[in-house]
């Protein structure tokens, strides 16, 4: 019987998939993901059956991958970051009856950008997607104002794309309801893959137009501070 | 000048460890970390100084590590994890003066129990230590609230040890205030590595004698349930 794989390659860069993403990849004769994910594999393509798909064709490529195994190849489900957060994981889960199904992990982009700007996140912190289109913005909202509350560093996640334009700003002024303004505020496009440029502001001072579909946005907690042209947020120890 | 890498070798077992975090340990000559991570790195320490201390004492293991890089040696200061998320990052960061430093991210415990667990996490989600060593049980008790009013999944890190064996129930009382008794619990001991076990209970079945301090125990939101054995968080698709 084939199996299903759903796989978390990381960030992008190759150094940041985990060994046994890469080992499982090399083996199957089948990936199935989008058209981007698979140009990122480079060389770990070649000979093999790629099935590709556009963006926002989720359910549609998740229904190709079982469809491979059911076929009897060995297929390899790909996503960025980790599967199992805004990944296929679910879908897959949902839709695979009968199939053998083994997910993953990899590296989140938080945790790529988080590297690149220093240590920000280290205390409890919660991800928010600001994408409305799977989940209504008054969820969304409800969710910054809880996060913004409780002092969670938050981990922004499509803070832009064509459609909401505005979002990240009426993020960041739920979030000021309750942070300082002079809370760090750490910007990554592309973390952990190539082309990836990093940028830090406070609340106050955020570049709206540096931030794309590809950034990911981190806000400090209480204790966050710059230095050096880090950001770190200390965990507590006495240093 | 030597250069001090801060790496996340990720849960334990040597495939969910990045290719950048084992080719790093490699090739550098001095390893710095906490006696049990050091062991399960096994022959990868072979032929270099070790430099390991026990519990509690990540300050001094901080200063250890810096103390190498300036004597000149390549350096690995290892976490499990990833060290920007309750990790070494943060106090490198804060002692490192003069240093040059790379941080190497990885695979969270939390991506690796809820890769065992299905599906678990998939949309917005926290992650919260109960151990208050470190923090204020208020600060804890807190986010706790807020992120089970906000309907957040809940990913809880340190859920047990010696001196808050209570912890645990007291932040399952707080999250039933908010979440449905029937909403899906999982609970990995050892995720990711050797003698992992997984449990999935819901809010009011809990076995608190099953979680131990190296459980991980995710709780679902709203929509979360289970299928097969596994623990699904729908992404909002229409499947």
């Amino acid at each position: 019987m084939a199996k299903l794989y759903v796989i978390g390659i990381g960030p992008g860069g190759r150094g940041d998939m985990t060994i046994r993403a890469y080992e499982t990849i090399k083996k199957c004769p089948v990936i199935v993901g989008y058209n981007y994910y698979i140009d990122i594999l480079g060389d770990l393509t070649e000979g093999k059956k790629i099935v590709k798909t556009g963006m926002r064709s989720e359910v549609e490529r998740c229904k190709m991958a079982v469809e491979q195994a059911k076929e009897g190849y060995d297929t390899c489900m790909i996503s960025t970051g980790d599967s199992g957060l805004y990944g296929m994981a679910g879908p897959i889960l949902e839709l695979a009856d009968g199939i053998e199904v083994e997910i993953i992990p990899g590296v989140t982009s938080s945790f790529a950008a988080a590297s690149e700007l220093g240590a920000p996140i280290m205390h409890d912190f919660c991800t928010i997607s600001l994408s409305d289109l799977l989940t209504p913005w008054e969820v969304i909202e409800k969710r910054l104002e809880h996060a913004a509350a409780a002092d969670f560093v938050i981990a922004l996640y499509n803070p832009k794309s064509k459609g909401r334009e505005g979002h990240l700003k009426k993020a960041i002024d739920i979030v000021m309801k309750y942070k300082k303004s002079q809370t760090p505020v750490g910007a990554v496009k592309n973390a952990g893959r190539e082309g990836n440029e990093r940028r830090i502001f406070n609340l106050e001072t955020i570049d709206y137009d540096f931030v794309d579909m590809k950034t990911i946005v981190i806000i400090g907690n209480n204790s966050t501070y710059i230095k050096d042209n880090f950001i770190i947020t200390p965990r507590g120890y006495m240093i």
